[in-house]
């Protein structure tokens, strides 16, 4: 057995304490979604901000076991106790197995997502703009880290390893939340839209060799060049690969779908390309999002697209909350406490890494309308800015490997939390024409 | 920390395994479904046939941490293994995780079905066949019982309470399964459907309220009249109660999500109601199952009902293949296994008990028709044979509370495995005539 000596979960706990964790999530969802409705924002944003009022941050209803945090400290577990009266150690072990489930169901929230994403994209459109997304990336990646980089080790007097750590968690951009709010404000089918969205995707791909390149730095000194050869290459044979592959195969794919019989086969036999797709993205060490917006890229070709995408809002309404509501609920606002010495430094250190961070970004803009076409570049920009999860992954594993100090890491999350909740408000600003109609109107969905 | 000491599951390694779960299982349920479908049988019985295939039993793909079995004895540990290269210790632990992760979204799966079946269910046809539906409850409830108990003692000299407590076993009906395939055949709102439905839901509650009573007879003696009391009281006021008052909030309930902008508010607000008294349900120690289908129920009575099913249907096919197959990976088929002493014994006992399981159920039907309405015995009872995962809940606790031996035991399991497997072929036979239709046609979700 796994668990020898170790108490086991509580079968019933896990449940309740997982069916209540969803009820919070949808019902802070909604309260927020659609209070940032009502003042024309990106409902996407109001679910962040109800997450983080739900979270470890306020009210304590969805907590997650990270660090110190133990079962006490969950609403949700609390109510779990006074029906079912665990012992301490079977609660504990109740309450980490629910944190594993949720965090789990988030993970998938972000995987339908890009798939839906994937699916409402035009595999043609994002080849057309290709490389005014891929300077778009560059420009994102290469400005924030050389200035954040430079301007640390110049202006702080950063140790140059954690100034090198800082500068890559500058390069990041979160696809998910820019994706939701360009799909919410119906931008994500406009040229701004696929060259974000294009350069989203490559950011996401420089982020993890950039993040390999600094992790192996500090650990040995040294940048192991054969790792990220492996990095590179891989990701390239795997995205062009699996279009390839899937282009050539999805006639076939269409037929057996059109040849079976049983409810559901066309929605199950589409997430099951997506779910291998994401095993070898996440397998190869790239992501498994990657994964899930290449299947979702490969059926938009195919005539179920319409079919598909009907079916896929549902599952996505159900599980893409539970993203972004945590993503809230795990945001730690304790750094914003100026009462705590290494923040009143850190908060410092933000306001330089935030400053960088927009202006880098909003630089990426510069990327784009050099051909013909007249492009919103402002827009383009802003739709870079977010860092969402992957900046806090940059400050995760730096405060795990020993570059960050305490006052570092936390500049770092503070800059992680505004460029991610100021972005969607922002976007809003710089796409002003066709939004107030989406959010005012109810869909067939609504 | 909850797991201080303990090696914590590895985060990628959790979502991979569940991912690569969840594609064995998508491909198992569409190979078995569409195999089944064929051959004019109910798509369910190959779900669960597929997953007995990639379960424990066999394959090795879907196996979950119980008893004595180890990382290493699943292949899609192995797999995950073969790309992360995880501590001994790491790897059980994500084991551990995926296994509680997994077993959770089956859970969702039979809460989403029963939800689902709730909403196509007719509220008024439910109560207008109630009468009809609680004496066939009682009848395959007593019968059984009675037959099986007294048979044990009297033919197999099989100690009294280990007898009673294999007797209790006989009297589960696991409404999942019955649904299911009911829906399969389109009989789910025929007055056959409705008075099976009905009585499933009532022995689903004489079942928590039997197991409730042979278990403290077990551990004291003697019947804690309390707490049986306490059920039965709580049961009633639940379903009666939240009906009621399900129906005086509906109005409410509709202006408001009618009022909401935001995408997917009719279903995540359904949602919520379901989750609310799932978690309501699971917390006076009935069934999450029996708010889902209460929650569903009520809404079913609003003019929603249509939209809301249409949406529902696609999470339904994404979560309720989930608890099929993994009913069928669960499933330990070294049971039939002669070569186990325990097991020779077992089988012999098996032979009686499945007897008296059939004919018990089948008696049940003798509870309908003595109306004005003709309706067909022979059906209703036959609906009512499916143990399912609630005879294995029996022989579990039996098992673990030691009333049971290990031949007695194995011969419960033998009795649930059989009729389980054999009840969906058997109702396809008693439903002749609406039943080739919807599963040759591929519907507009096919």
């Amino acid at each position: 057995m796994p668990t020898t000596g170790v108490a086991a979960a509580d079968v019933t706990g896990v449940l309740i304490a997982v069916l209540l964790s969803l009820a919070v999530i949808y019902l802070a969802s909604r309260v927020g979604g659609e209070l940032c409705a009502r003042f024309d924002l990106p409902p996407v944003l109001g679910e962040l901000l109800a997450g983080a009022l739900v979270g470890v941050s306020i009210l304590h209803l969805l907590v997650f076991p990270e660090g110190e945090v133990t079962a006490a400290d969950s609403l949700v577990m609390q109510v779990v106790q006074s029906f079912l009266h665990l012992s301490p150690p079977v609660w504990e072990a109740t309450f980490a197995a629910q944190g594993e489930v949720v965090s789990v169901l988030a993970e998938l929230g972000v995987i339908v997502l890009l798939f839906e994403i994937g699916l409402e994209s035009n595999l043609q459109e994002l080849l057309r703009v290709g490389t005014q997304a891929a300077l778009v990336a560059v420009i994102g990646v290469t400005v924030p880290f050389a200035a954040g980089t430079l301007g640390l080790i110049y202006l702080f007097h950063v140790p140059t390893i954690a100034a090198i750590f800082a500068g890559a968690a500058l390069t990041a951009t979160s696809i998910g939340i820019t994706a939701k709010v360009l799909a919410e404000l119906q931008q994500l089918s406009s040229a701004e839209g696929q060259v974000i969205l294009g350069a989203a995707v490559l950011d996401d791909v420089l982020g993890i060799i950039i993040l390999a390149v600094v992790a192996s730095l500090v650990k040995t000194g040294e940048v192991e060049i054969g790792r990220v050869g492996y990095l590179i290459v891989g990701a390239a044979v795997f995205l062009v690969g699996s279009v390839l592959v899937g282009r050539l195969l999805s006639p076939w794919f269409v037929g057996l779908v059109n040849n079976m019989k049983t409810r559901g086969s066309l929605l199950l036999m589409s997430l099951l390309l997506m779910l291998v797709l994401a095993v070898i993205g996440a397998a190869i060490q790239l992501e498994a999002i990657l994964g899930a917006f290449t299947a979702g890229l490969i059926l938009s070709e195919t005539d179920k697209q319409q079919d598909l995408e009907e079916q896929v809002m549902p599952l996505a309404d159900f599980f893409v909350p539970i993203f972004f509501v945590c993503v809230g609920a795990k945001t730690d606002f304790s750094v914003f406490n100026p009462a705590i010495p290494a923040n009143r430094e850190g908060l410092v250190l933000a306001g330089f890494l935030v400053l960088v961070a927009m202006v880098g970004k909003v630089a990426s803009g510069l990327g784009v309308g050099w051909g013909g076409e007249k492009l919103n570049r402002l827009a383009v920009g802003v739709g870079m800015i977010p860092r969402g999860e992957v900046g806090l992954v940059f400050a995760a594993a730096g405060a795990s490997s020993g570059a960050l100090n305490e006052a570092l890491d936390a500049g770092i999350v503070v800059m992680v939390i505004l460029t991610t909740f100021l972005a969607p408000p922002l976007l809003r600003l710089v796409f002003p024409s066709r939004s107030a109609a989406p959010v005012l109107t109810p869909d067939p969905h609504g």
